[in-house]
């Protein structure tokens, strides 16, 4: 029900997964609207719905998880903890899906903060970012433990067996940064983390491909990522004007057109955009707000490879290794469980109602389908 | 001495802004190179010079400042002090031009941190960023003395009598940043501060020119800035490379040529690039490290505007309103002097051997120049 464009573009996005990239999965929402939209497809009985009263809205953010516990969103997490489905894709409010799924999914044992891993559109193949805003205040510690997060995260997505990894700070040298950064560099290069970090890199390496995957708070992973994506924008905005700007220009602009096309499509956030949410009891694929059909198809295809890759085993034995640094000096080993969920209590977590299919729309089936 | 084509760029670069712009300024570093340079402009006499025996070089970080007491910067500073200059002009390492100014001109009084303010190229007219890096870790009531830092350069450099100010951070709304961003935010909703504040801005919102001053800590503006200077220079990479892709395109690319070039002149770093170090006793103004001629004379023709218009004055007027405070939470007050240079005292400064003009090309004036 996410999305700017839901759930016409996110039904034709999950009937095109299924199609044609054999993805099993559940769509969760408000059952009548789903079924119209499947009829469309001819796929009414052939895609199970689980029925979700609400839905939050795009504009809602953290509290809403508090405020909604039936929302569309909170059902999907139930039926991971539930067992029937190993991973989500939400197109909803960025703020509103990390809120609800960090409280109904919890942080996955031994990490202590969860965060968003972005792609870049870099060639030969894409570098991964994080946390592009999930954790916006973040210790050394925690940056150590999101080059695990992402160093399982470019096993499965790129194939790497060990994909390189960079700190992103202002400036090549051990000593750049602010004084979490500084920590960090020290722990990443002291310990035996089982990972391949390079060192510190800068803004302008971002799209380069220097490292596979950049290490950041989440504070400066969004900005890094907004001001990336302005700067696209502003940059294309220009080369229009520039392209356009006489007639022997516009002539030009002919015959490059289908080019450009390419480019701006490769360099565009709602092509490339969206993240997943690493850390949590099961794997969050949170695709772009402005996402048309395509993007949620490769989104449920993306959420499909992270679960048959087993995402959150790889991260649990990733983690796993940067507590073996060298001095000892790590905190986090006896944090596990109480940091993770520090505003709230357990007990304070509002009940969710059971989710139920609705009647006549889910088969009955034993194995838990592969990605909802 | 400092930049990558020191000293033939930046001489020519300062004989234009003698020339055109009616700038007058001291030259500082080994006489006999300058000497040569200037003869072939046929200055020798006119410009005077201050003879440097050292020079930071362009690796050299904050620690040579130390290490070198007689480097050109440090005997520009010392102009400075003696009141013989009113602010600097360097292409040399930031790091090396913003430690060695904060260690021999100190931070004004009632300036908690330093700040590089950097414009960004919006249009119709520049927007200003600050910090760029020169204070990393910054308190929210630093990042409430950057917005009158940045509040007092625009009136200069942009002539506007309230300039908007925007603080960057991940949204819109006063509850979204990290904790230093949320009670900055606080801080400048609450108080009046003689700032027209606007609330938060994004990164994408860095080159739409939605506000005028965008205030951040250095850490985070750098990366901002960097990660801008980059995507620009991939972005033209790939449009370069579409454009040339066939036959067709390149001959369209041949009909673009002129607006392309122009275009890229406005956004390219190396144009528009270097900074201004904001809140010492004299105004440092750091050009680009691979600044030619043209950014020199421009850099020099900054130097003096901003002299001109009393910036250092405008600043500590403008930071004194920021301690009016509705809730007397301020801390800075008391802090003056003490939280400035941290890392040592007053004693431990090495002492500047005495500043001595190279004595046949300085001529004997009582009025101290404008801007060396």
């Amino acid at each position: 029900m996410g999305g700017d464009h839901a759930p016409e573009e996110i039904v034709a996005g999950a009937v095109a997964a299924v199609r044609d990239h054999d993805v099993r999965l559940v769509l969760v929402g408000q059952a009548w609207r789903i079924r119209r939209e499947l009829d469309l497809y001819g796929m009414v009985g052939k895609i199970p719905i689980v029925h979700a009263d609400e839905a939050l809205d795009m504009g809602e953010g953290a509290l809403a998880s508090w405020r909604k516990p039936r929302s569309s969103i909170a059902i999907a997490c139930h039926l991971i903890k539930q067992g029937r489905a190993s991973a989500l894709v939400s197109a909803g409010s960025t703020a509103g899906v990390v809120a609800t799924s960090r409280l109904r999914l919890k942080g996955q044992q031994g990490v202590l903060r969860p965060a968003i891993a972005v792609t870049l559109p870099t060639r030969p193949r894409p570098t991964i970012m994080l946390d592009a805003g999930a954790t916006t205040d973040v210790k050394p510690e925690g940056l150590v433990q999101f080059a695990a997060l992402g160093t399982a995260y470019a096993q499965i997505l790129l194939g790497l067996e060990r994909p390189t990894v960079g700190l992103l700070t202002i400036g090549t040298e051990p000593a750049k940064g602010n004084k979490t950064t500084r920590r960090a560099h020290e722990l990443l290069t002291t310990g035996s983390h089982g990972m391949e970090f390079t060192g510190n890199v800068e803004g302008h390496d971002l799209l380069t491909g220097k490292v596979d995957v950049v290490v950041t708070d989440g504070f400066t992973g969004n900005v890094a990522l907004k001001t990336m994506e302005g700067t696209i924008r502003t940059a294309f905005a220009e080369v229009r004007d520039a392209m356009t700007s006489t007639p022997a220009a516009r002539m030009g602009a002919l015959l490059q057109r289908r080019r450009f096309q390419d480019l701006r499509d490769r360099l565009d956030p709602d092509t490339y955009g969206g993240g997943v949410l690493l850390g949590l009891n099961g794997t969050v694929v949170i695709a772009h707000g402005a996402s048309r059909a395509r993007a949620v198809t490769s989104a449920c295809d993306l959420a499909h490879r992270l679960a048959a890759g087993r995402i959150v085993e790889r991260i649990r034995e990733q983690v796993a290794l940067t507590r073996t640094s060298r001095f000892g000096r790590w905190t986090h080993g006896d944090r596990d469980g109480t940091d993770r969920q520090p505003d709230r209590t357990p007990e304070d977590v509002p009940r969710l109602p059971e989710a139920r299919p609705a009647a006549d729309t889910v088969p009955d089936r034993k194995e838990p389908p592969a990605a909802p």
